[in-house]
């Protein structure tokens, strides 16, 4: 079997992929661009092991909350086409498939503990496979099954990006300036983006917009890769350190925030790369819309607010060095908290798949996550 | 003669110094620890040119307003005591000596924009031999009173700084955690620092202190001076992100900010190193106090407010690149101002080394800045 959603000219997704299915004779792999060379280096990995695919995780090889649920998906496709196909010709049970599977889950579910969408695409695809579990499936029925369930998943994440792009696009005016933080764009998903989405549409349908990128320390996801797709799509932008956004604020015009999230709990309080709290309060003081989009999948209605969100704390070489090159004293005690939670006050509106969420989010948060998709 | 201002035992200062003058066989030297290899490296420049004193100002390896001012008027002295030495036996004039003054002092006047300590210096070199022209110096007189007025500037910012930390210290409690951004420590002074002398202050007085320290993008002087110096004198210390410091606001318990000037206008508007501001709003939406430390020299009285105050735009290296490691992809537009400027209203106190300065300032700074000096 030949099947990849690699991209295609005209889509609705860039000209290049965050994470693609591809099988060849060697069987299944799960393929990613390596985030964590971008954009010095344009390196595709491909990973036929889901150990690797936790590992390139963990190492934020792929990042961004949509980009890591449709990973998870695809690793948990993968642990289970490769186990088979290991076990070809061999007494296979369903059972044992099972329990491989649920490892596979427990893997995958270790590497990062802040975006929920992570648990979100492992649950479903075990759940997928209990649904077929009665059904006398052979295990090459089951492995297709799991594999189509995954690439459904990223279908719909590129989905899910073009209608945030098209109802963000609706808050984006002509000649508007933009600021955003981390990167929540087409590498961050299978798709177009999230908070990125409604620029890029924007921009295709010829608004003109000018987009200040917070650089994102420490691991400058910013400069590194927003800025690099958005010189991709040629969409104007001026890169800036993240202490720069209150000066821009408040001299250079910025007319709006958009950012994504990592997990939203059910009152609306967001919890999103480092940082995000601190340019909320910002374009709170200087009267500037601050918005969220994130696919139907980043809420978690299971937590009341933010204070539930568990909060990764990342290794402190990424503060006191670099890209490598050591810049703080040696033994410096230094905090890396990888998330901070912006709370609901300070957002203005949160743009999902299915609408546009306003306060009071403990609202309308619960009637969007119930309504049907309508994609 | 030998004439030097190394630090001593016991002395106010710290075991180290950053800007201080040398004689030798060789003449006079203006010498500096070069900051831009800290903290990976303590190298001491002897510069016996004013042209290297000028490129070392251009290139921060002296940076913060204090320090810049004394090592121009030291920049001053040196441009006449080689004058002379270089013109020994021959008859120099007066005339001459006062020409090449003046062009020191526009060379050293281009080097920076924004630290008004810098022109304040220039002008008190100027002001002094022009005071002294009338008399019938020798050539070798006149360079030894240039020497010993920037050797007077030198001590003033010394006792300046002892002042501001005694005040600052009084406004600081045991077990408070404060934050800073930035240098405005001992390396920004000739003595213990602005924002980091209460600090000093308190803590030699046996005050538990804990420093929050922003590492400053894209120079990182938090990073690389404010977290070496602060090891050096065993000050807890814990490094963050600039993106960070609303997080910690708003979960860490900081009680009060530090921060230093470049330049301070008569309603007492502030210009300081980029990301102050941000700073100052997010202390605002927290209720944490907001103090500036900086002496009088720092305040410019003939401005009216910050919108008067030119701001510094660096290369845009310094953000596309960390460190020499380029991060950001080739050609991205990147802003650089070095500095921004926080207007009054976020600001809690102004701790000069004449007293401390609150609210309405457009009074207070008027008085203080007419204060006979105390010191």
């Amino acid at each position: 079997m030949s099947v990849h959603n690699q991209p295609q000219e005209g889509a609705s997704e860039p000209g290049w992929k965050t994470v693609w299915w591809e099988e060849d004779e060697q069987g299944a792999a799960v393929c990613l661009v390596d985030q964590s060379v971008l954009p010095q280096a344009v390196v595709s990995l491909h990973l036929r092991h889901e150990q690797q695919v936790a590992d390139a995780i963990t190492t934020l090889k792929v990042r961004g909350a949509p980009a890591i649920g449709v990973t998870a998906a695809f690793g948990m496709a993968l642990a289970v086409c490769r186990f088979v196909q290991e076990h070809e010709g061999t007494a296979l049970t369903i059972v044992e498939i099972m329990a491989h599977l649920r490892a596979a889950g427990k893997l995958l579910g270790r590497t990062r503990p802040t975006a929920v969408n992570l648990f979100w695409a492992i649950e479903r695809m075990l759940q997928r496979a209990e649904q077929v579990t009665q059904q006398s499936l052979s295990p090459q029925q089951l492995a297709r099954l799991l594999r189509d369930e995954a690439l459904a998943i990223a279908a719909e994440d590129v989905a899910a990006c073009l209608s945030m792009g098209t109802l963000g696009a609706s808050l984006i005016k002509d000649g508007d300036i933009l600021l955003t933080h981390c990167n929540a764009g087409a590498l961050a998903t299978a798709g177009l983006g999230t908070a990125l989405a409604p620029i890029y549409v924007a921009h295709r349908a010829g608004k003109q917009v000018h987009v200040f990128v917070d650089e994102t320390r420490p691991v400058l996801q910013g400069a590194r890769l927003t800025a690099w797709e958005l010189q991709q799509e040629q969409i104007p932008l001026t890169l800036i350190t993240d202490n720069m956004a209150g000066h821009f604020m408040r001299s250079g015009g910025i007319n709006a925030v958009f950012v994504g999230a990592d997990r939203i709990a059910a009152n609306g309080d967001v919890a999103n790369k480092i940082g995000t709290y601190s340019v909320a309060v910002l374009a709170h003081a200087h009267a500037i819309p601050f918005y969220v989009v994130a696919p139907c999948s980043t809420i978690d209605l299971a937590i009341p607010s933010g204070d539930h969100i568990p909060i990764e704390q990342r290794n402190p070489e990424e503060v006191s060095a670099v890209r490598g090159a050591q810049v703080a004293p040696v033994g410096v005690r230094v905090a890396n908290p990888a998330f901070d939670v912006t709370p609901h006050q300070y957002v203005t509106a949160i743009i999902t798949e299915k609408g546009i969420a306003r306060p009071p989010y403990d609202v309308s948060l619960g009637q969007i996550c119930s309504e049907h998709n309508t994609i």
